[in-house]
């Protein structure tokens, strides 16, 4: 049984509306990689943020290393224009680093939600090595405007230190291991400007599932790590800002060929894996919302969304399905007992989600990029 | 003619003792690779003490990327034992880290100069690669002895948030690029306790003299770096520290191969070529003093040597020859025509080296760890 504290009306936490239903705000995924422009086959704007949907977010932010990569006008337009035609729910757009783009990427700032630099090993052509443009990026991005990094294990270290020394923020994604969360918390207490998050996948999976999943649909990156590393992010749960899903499709066929891309859908997921998890007493439901919503939303400075909640039967006991929403058409959570399920999602006062049926207008779905404008962040 | 403002008679400055003839302190480098034990056809501790004392220095500290490689009792014994027997001028030893040797390394300190990280990718078995150990060693290694890095790029921003979060001392080896120069820069500023020694080879050589050179011979860890990243540290030469030979003999047969090992003698070369750097205006004389005496003593807690110097012609023009003291037997900066010239070595007050002739008694040399053990740190 959910310990539950929600008996107020304020769409900021949540509102126990009977002994199994709780009103949730609406949840906001800060990492999911909805494949357009460039790879449609696996997702687009539209079943990306229908999948969203239907795991409650009425926002997320779509990652940068796509075909093109965003980082440049041109490309971002392509992303722009994709989205403004298709989504469902509201969404921000992430500018991607390259060792070029520098002055270009600042210049477009007030068009996305945050520059993502990718420093380790991922899918797709973004990486930079180089600690000069590393540096550079820091230093010409706004500061008042989130930086993401893709940092693992020392590469981490190093990221919180260009951090300190350009005197900013900085937000780690997918933290996976137990020297990242231990070097998170560390910064922390010593007073660095740094956030993180956590996938699902991390949390609920690791080295222990590969022989299950097979090696093409337990690739990931981060990898799965070892029980020991899960055991350590839940151990520090308190130092994880943000529940992200890092919602990466791929389609069966290629997860299952001889060179298996990287990555797992989540979004459908996530939500209610962490509701089990609030049933297994790991983790409070309040500490869930704070990550799920009112971090993200804080930390990527994301406008308040006025008549959106997401209803949930919280007692709902169910079995994640193989077929998911999302075009991929799979998930490495299939089977897995859960507790908790979305029943309806309402976005500015229009039921939008309901039972796995969709009512919302392609396009209807907003970009919350003039919200900086405006604010002449 | 060198700017000269060394009058008084204390040896912890230079001492004009004529119009050319100068007074220096006992040189010290912190960071020679001996070859011993495991490659004494490339150097042993008395060919490279010998090759110290031609270049004017009376303490060495010795890297522990031997064969065996210097990780535990054993191994370390081997090379004291081979010290205590051949050197002929003072040493200490550096332990090397590795993922196995927390505890043994940090119970061994007594015994050893600092301890070494290899971080990045270089000559021998040594490397470092996951964050944890590398915590684990500096929160275990005693909090007021030296550790020295190897540590390039993005890995020198990491090493760097470490001794940030252990709140300890770190010591940087042959920086060689602008971006290292500027972030310890940057680092100091922010009050970050981290020192930094530069190669007169990445000073003095960069990618324009691979040509020249071959490839063989052009080869060393940090690599030749750009003309901008040697202009740089010079720009920055009063965040340099130390100016540390890295002198890693390997013979012309091995460098001519079609694995040319990386690493170049420097020991004899160091002090002509930083002198000719101070007739030239780059350097002021007592500044060099600080960077090869004053500074190593401090940074590794290295005892006095009582009635100890260096007398330099320091007018002597000459070209750097082939023949090196060192067994490897040659030098990347043959035929440089350098200005300033080691004449006498006198090391408690015995004559030790003499245009070209040694006095010393292998075994004469001293070990400085015993110093450390009777101030009880």
């Amino acid at each position: 049984m959910v310990k539950n504290r929600y008996y107020s009306a304020g769409l900021s936490s949540g509102v126990l509306v009977n002994m199994t239903n709780l009103r949730l705000p609406g949840l906001i995924d800060p990492h999911v990689h909805l494949r357009e422009p460039g790879a449609t086959h696996k997702e687009d704007f539209e079943s990306g943020t229908k999948a969203a949907l239907a795991g409650g977010f009425t926002i997320v932010l779509a990652m940068p290393n796509t075909s093109p990569p965003l980082i440049d006008d041109e490309s971002l337009s392509l992303a722009e224009t994709a989205a403004a035609q298709k989504a469902v729910c509201d969404y921000g757009i992430h500018l991607g680093a390259s060792p070029q783009n520098i002055e270009t990427a600042a210049q477009l700032a007030p068009r996305s939600s945050g520059l993502k630099l990718y420093l380790d090993a991922t899918f797709g052509p973004l990486h930079l090595t180089d600690l000069h443009i590393i540096r550079e990026h820091f230093g010409r991005w706004p500061h008042q405007r989130p930086i993401l990094c893709h940092a693992e294990d020392r590469t981490l270290a190093a990221i919180l230190m260009v951090a300190y020394l350009e005197k900013r923020s900085v937000h780690i994604c997918h933290v996976s291991r137990r020297a990242e969360i231990e070097i998170i918390r560390d910064a922390k207490m010593r007073g660095l400007d740094v956030t993180c998050e956590v996938g699902p996948h991390h949390l609920f999976l690791t080295t222990d599932d590969i022989p299950r999943l097979g090696a093409g649909r337990s690739e990931v990156r981060p990898r799965l790590a070892t029980p020991d590393d899960a055991a350590a992010l839940w151990a520090n749960m308190d130092v994880v800002d943000c529940i992200a899903t890092d919602h990466a499709p791929h389609t069966l066929a290629e997860k299952d060929s001889d060179k298996p891309p990287p990555g797992f859908p989540g979004l459908e997921t996530s939500l209610p894996l962490m509701l089990t998890a609030v049933h297994e007493g790991r983790i409070e439901l309040d500490d869930l919302i704070k990550k799920m919503s009112d971090n993200p939303r804080r930390i990527f400075a994301l406008p308040e969304q006025p008549d959106t909640w997401v209803d949930v039967d919280v007692d709902a006991g169910w079995r994640v399905p193989e077929k998911q929403v999302s075009r991929c058409g799979w998930t490495p959570f299939a089977g897995m007992p859960v507790r908790g399920q979305v029943q309806r999602v309402t976005l500015r006062n229009q039921v939008v989600y309901e039972n796995g049926l969709f009512f919302a207008t392609p396009g209807s779905g907003r970009n919350i990029a003039p919200v900086y404008q405006e604010r002449g962040s």
